[in-house]
């Protein structure tokens, strides 16, 4: 199977972070030639003017809580934690399945390829996520056993599910996750690692989100949580922390020198108003690899990366005083490359070069929030100026998931009846 | 003419902020029935489970600089005004025209159907608005003869332009617009104030958007910008005031007594980032009417009121560190009935209820980033989930301008292209 894109503006987010105008050519799921492609194709997909970049790389989310949105706005932190651990606790196979269907709908409408999910219940997430045909590493929510309420030993759970997925075969991949310090003893974050690392598998976990968090971390054990993960030999470079809000410059210090990545949630983190803000700075100039994820529907409310991009930008700026801090062409490299670099794929996603797979999104040229397109402006539209209405065509592994505005593959309308119906469920009980 | 819109979610924001599902009967652009309509239309909309509200008022904005965007980001603040002046003076009517219908298809796409705007050229650039069909309040700009590029002294200007509007017949209000202490005198103010006064216009002027703007009118007359326009007597209900930003809680109650209203535009304050948040919780608990502006595509750099309202929402949280700053539904109340009522046309417009004009905006009911619909979440999942994408439908003063995503009455290809050309030729040279 051969896709051709013929005469788009091409972002590519190589080393050079070219920018060109011309045509893509995929065949079974890679990207073979970019620039002038003239042999023939099985499908062409005219894009005269429009705009190719990379698929967004959401690096974290619990996708399934897409039928939850709403549930729990403009309340205190207690008060949001005590409702969304309420629901959580009634869900069912079905209406994860159907929750997950529902974000993955989302995020293919707005032109995310790949997502990190952290939560229980990975084996129905896998199902319904490779029904969608998007790609993912899907984390299981590995915790002490006192805290949780799932069945059996979280880290069994997690090996189990690890096991269960063929890797080969699949745009899935399993990983392991670690609720946060606040519920995971050393033994079980060094338990967890030994499992990761033997099998070459993502440790993706909650880090110093909020400020009680690493108050009461401190008042149990002296350190700060990166200090601890440290110094208890946990952190590599398989690790993606999500949040990493309150942080010291000792601390993304330890981050950088450990290789450890990080996923910043400025949405969640603003609308939780939690206070912190992710140093982004300090990361960049110490090294720290930084990717961008949504988090759940219940805090951001969105799964949309256009709308987190343009918010990271804004944050950070305004929290410092500063336009100048963050480029446009940064933002971007923390949703493309820098998703696929934490995530060990940057040799399989996150640009448009030849060899890589195809996970490929195309914005409308003629939309009037991106118009003018000019090439010296064309980074600064896509991260500051485009919304999710641009996203015309989406791309994974070689598959069309949505062609002009259609999605493919799969029946919309049921996937939308079926989060309804779920939804109805949950919440009459 | 008889349009019906039929078996949608009605957000009314009425004064009771109702949610009905049912029916909207608008005859000759007046909405005459909401909630169950049995007699006949002209034209019938099905809008079966789709979400309806009052169409969105962005209360500050250039809109001609739509064809300016990317052109300034990411570099300090004087860096920026000096970029931006030095295009702008370069400026042509042609161009002018071009960016204020590419900012109008803009603003239709993303659900606004009223906008205020401040600039020189309002000539222009009501023709061009007339044409698209949208509501507006045109304020021309008013400052020192010494520090303006207009030829004619810009209050004649204004009141030239003022005087030709027939406001009888047109969805064009003319305004009076104030660049800002840091360049209109006191006799600049009172002069444009005692012409507003007496032809019952709008005063739109930007105040305290930066701290230097604050601080050098201080040294300049010891007083704050509020306080001094409240002493000169230039304040009352027909001001609006853009930013307000750097207030002490002094000021707030100043505009409170003055009964002037407040257009904040957080998206624009955090990527200029000027530092200042408007006290917003302030201005509420002491009476000042808030909306909402996005300000110019050079500064935001997009004119979706959907972002601004989330966006607003985040910033004002995020800066308290309080979740439970600004409700959904206050945030929703900004951007309709407040953006009315900002403008005075609060009996005109600003919510769906019987004998206003009809300006409606319908959202996809199918969207999977606003599902599940359930009622108790329907203000959340306007203000925090939804995008431009999910805007189907947009009406206003009764007419259809864009159904089922499709623009009518213009030729947006057109517009489009006549935008692409005026940015070749503005930066070609």
């Amino acid at each position: 199977m051969r896709i051709a894109i013929k005469d788009a503006w091409i972002i590519t987010q190589n080393e050079n972070r070219q920018i060109l105008r011309g045509d893509i050519l995929i065949e079974d799921g890679v990207i073979k030639e970019v620039g002038k492609v003239s042999s023939d194709a099985d499908e062409e997909i005219y894009s005269h003017g429009d705009i190719v970049l990379p698929g967004l790389i959401n690096t974290h989310t619990h996708v399934s809580m897409a039928i939850l949105k709403g549930v729990a706005d403009d309340v205190s932190f207690p008060d949001f934690l005590s409702k969304v651990f309420s629901i959580d606790a009634q869900r069912t196979p079905e209406d994860i399945y159907a929750g997950t269907q529902l974000g993955c709908l989302e995020m293919i409408r707005s032109g995310t390829t790949t997502f990190v999910d952290l939560y229980y219940a990975e084996d129905v997430i896998a199902k319904a996520t490779e029904e969608m045909g998007l790609r993912a590493i899907l984390c299981w929510a590995v915790l002490d056993e006192e805290f949780t309420t799932q069945k059996c030993r979280p880290l069994d759970n997690c090996r189990h599910f690890c096991e269960s997925i063929d890797q080969e075969k699949s745009r899935i991949l399993p990983g392991v996750g670690l609720q946060g310090v606040y519920v995971c003893s050393k033994e079980t974050f060094l338990e967890a690692k030994e499992y990761a690392d033997e099998k070459g598998l993502l440790l993706h976990f909650h880090l110093s989100e909020t400020r009680k968090e690493v108050n009461d971390h401190r008042k149990k054990t002296g350190m700060r949580p990166s200090e601890y993960l440290d110094k208890i030999g946990f952190l590599g470079k398989n690790c993606l922390a999500a949040h990493a809000c309150w942080l010291t410059l000792n601390e993304v210090r330890i981050l950088a020198k450990s290789k450890t990545s990080v996923s910043t949630c400025p949405v969640s983190n603003m609308k939780l108003a939690t206070g912190g803000v992710a140093p982004i700075p300090e990361m960049r100039k110490e090294g720290v690899n930084v990717s961008i994820g949504t988090d759940s529907s219940t805090t951001n409310n969105s799964l949309d990366m256009f709308g987190e991009m343009k918010t990271l930008s804004l944050l950070q700026k305004s929290s410092r005083w500063d336009p100048t801090v963050l480029s446009a062409q940064e933002i971007l490299d923390f949703a493309t490359i820098g998703g696929a670099f934490a995530i060990g794929l940057d040799r399989m996603i996150g640009s448009i070069e030849p060899s890589k797979r195809a996970d490929i999104v195309i914005l409308d040229g003629m939309a009037p929030n991106l118009s003018p397109i000019r090439r010296e402006t064309l980074i600064s539209n896509v991260v500051y100026s485009s919304s999710q209405a641009n996203v015309k065509t989406v791309i994974c592994d070689g598959q069309i998931l949505m062609k002009d505005w259609e999605i493919k593959r799969i029946d919309e309308i049921a996937v939308l009846n079926r989060a309804t119906e779920a939804a109805r469920k949950l919440f009459s009980e």
